[in-house]
């Protein structure tokens, strides 16, 4: 199963914990040589139970891989980045899982790791945290953003290749930048207003009486609230700027709703919901246009790149990605429908 | 199936939209017999089609029954309510299936209609309006407000007894203001937040980047997002002053939010995310233990009333509600753990 192209057969996970841990569980299951590491003993110790192959450092666990997946909090990553490549080939394609980009591409960056480090960020969670909530399927078909920089474009196709091959990703390319600033809007003000949703009812007098209603509206938008905090406030500091102005934004609509409520102008009141439910019928009935192209494998990048990020930030993604002689020729996918209002 | 102590065997719907479309089904495939109406005449129509018994007047279909859900959109329910009580007899139990409570609630009492009409709330719904999206088992196994009074407890008894049987539904008595109260938190205020995130997504310029990253955090917060703009505005606005309370806290746990992520502040910011899960943790986790309740059926209902309103405030619920021979007994369920925190 694996991509021709990616040719990434060797790889290793550092840091198994929800997203890790899927990772590490996928790429065993699509047949992969995979090796895992994590910094706790017990964690190690289940992943031996089942089956996988664990060392007792990092640097036995990537030594001598293909691709190494490093998975551990976003804290921790800049310096796990920098063991990790000290103790791999330049050859070996780095990538990370988190969720927010800039801070550890500037890192990767600093670390003269721009050739081979790809920024990611699969779109995909869950409320629990660690290996006992992992699972190979927690990332099938999801959003993949990866971020192509000028001197890493073969490690940016490789990985593509491997993404869509072994699970069925759709990636997105994007600068780090371009990636937080719409992750704050996409996932990190998400996590924030689930957590003043139900923040708001624990403090409330009417807590019991509240949480004895709730159903779908509710329960849906304090969902990722059951997340463990740690990790969502890393997240969150991790974009602080961004995800500050969106919650400007955010603030600013809700000031224009209970405005329009306080006036009582159903209207106005209508209005303003008209244009939520616009984003969310996009979401729900976005129609993909396919088309393939084609690039020099070894000349300047530049139009790749540009292609690339372009694709990206119009809602675009790539099911494809295939190097033959002296060219790469990517499948990829446009939103069908022009942007509404 | 139907309810012995209920004895309603003959129901009406007017209304038959998501929820009204839903009771009455239900109803149906329950062995009622039931006759339905809508303003609509293509609705009729396709009631017809689907065999069910569709009068052209609504003081035709609610003729002779003995309990009537009225279904139509809010604002239409005060005037509706009347139209149903003049053409029905003194015995046929009244109630409503709207998003708030206090509106109609006044406007029955206003009518004269406090010993039969029970205001009612079921609380589940669909993005999706009309009939073409109800379906027999929407209502199934809900929290169902009902608002009992007190000159209306045989009405509430019956109708608690029916709601039970057919749809399995778990009975939350509550006021009509603590209900209102309540369903600010637990679904208006809900709704609003749905709407600013997804509104301000559509007014970014970062749209189709921010949904092409769309999982699971932001689907699942903007999901109520994509109902009927008319329906959800008609609903805050029947609640307008504690869904502004509401939205004031919601806006302060915010600011709290916002300030600790400026400040760089990881304690702070942990610290409010774990209230929230505290929130989270309680709803997913909730334990009920059971008892049961008996009350003299005939005399003063003042003890009963207030057991059946503690019993909601407290987060509890009923499934089971029999009259026998001077004694009306229920069966309750209340949370087993005591509020965290």
């Amino acid at each position: 199963m694996v991509g021709e192209a990616g040719g990434l057969a060797r790889a290793a996970v550092v840091g198994t914990g929800l997203i890790g841990g899927s990772v590490l569980l996928r790429l065993r299951d699509a047949g992969l040589d995979v090796a895992g590491w994590d910094p706790q003993p017990a964690v190690r110790r289940r992943l031996r139970d089942r089956g996988v192959a664990v060392s007792d450092t990092v640097e036995q666990a990537v030594a001598g891989r293909d691709v190494v997946f490093v998975c551990g909090p976003l804290p921790t990553l800049p310096a796990m980045l920098a063991r990790v490549a000290a103790a791999t080939d330049d050859r070996c394609v780095l990538t990370d899982v988190g969720s927010t980009k800039a801070e550890v591409a500037t890192a990767a960056t600093a670390q003269g790791l721009g050739r081979r480090f790809v920024p990611g960020h699969p779109m995909a969670g869950a409320d629990r945290a660690g290996l006992g909530a992992a699972g190979a399927d927690l990332l099938d078909g999801a959003a993949w953003v990866l971020c192509p920089g000028p001197t890493g474009m073969d490690a940016f196709r490789r990985l593509t290749a491997l993404l869509v091959d072994v699970f069925h990703a759709r990636v997105v390319p994007m600068s780090a930048p371009e990636h937080d600033a719409a992750a704050a809007l996409a996932s990190h003000v998400p996590h924030v207003l689930a957590g003043a949703l139900a923040g708001t009812v624990q403090r409330s007098a009417l807590r019991d009486a509240v949480l004895a209603l709730a159903a779908g509206s509710f329960a849906d938008g304090t969902r990722v609230a059951g997340g463990p905090p740690e990790r969502t406030a890393n997240m969150l500091l991790a974009n602080r700027d961004r995800v500050l102005v969106e919650l400007t934004a955010v603030g600013a609509f809700l000031d224009e709703v209970a405005a329009a409520l306080r006036a009582g102008d159903a209207d106005a009141l209508t209005g303003r919901l008209a244009e939520a439910r616009a984003a969310r019928a996009t979401l729900c009935a976005r129609g993909f246009t396919a088309h393939r192209r084609e690039f020099p494998a070894g000349a300047d990048h530049a139009g790749e790149l540009a292609y690339l990020r372009e694709l990206g930030a119009a809602g675009g993604h790539l099911t494809g990605c295939r190097v033959t002689a002296g060219a790469v020729g990517y499948t990829a996918h446009l939103p069908a429908t022009p942007p509404l209002g």
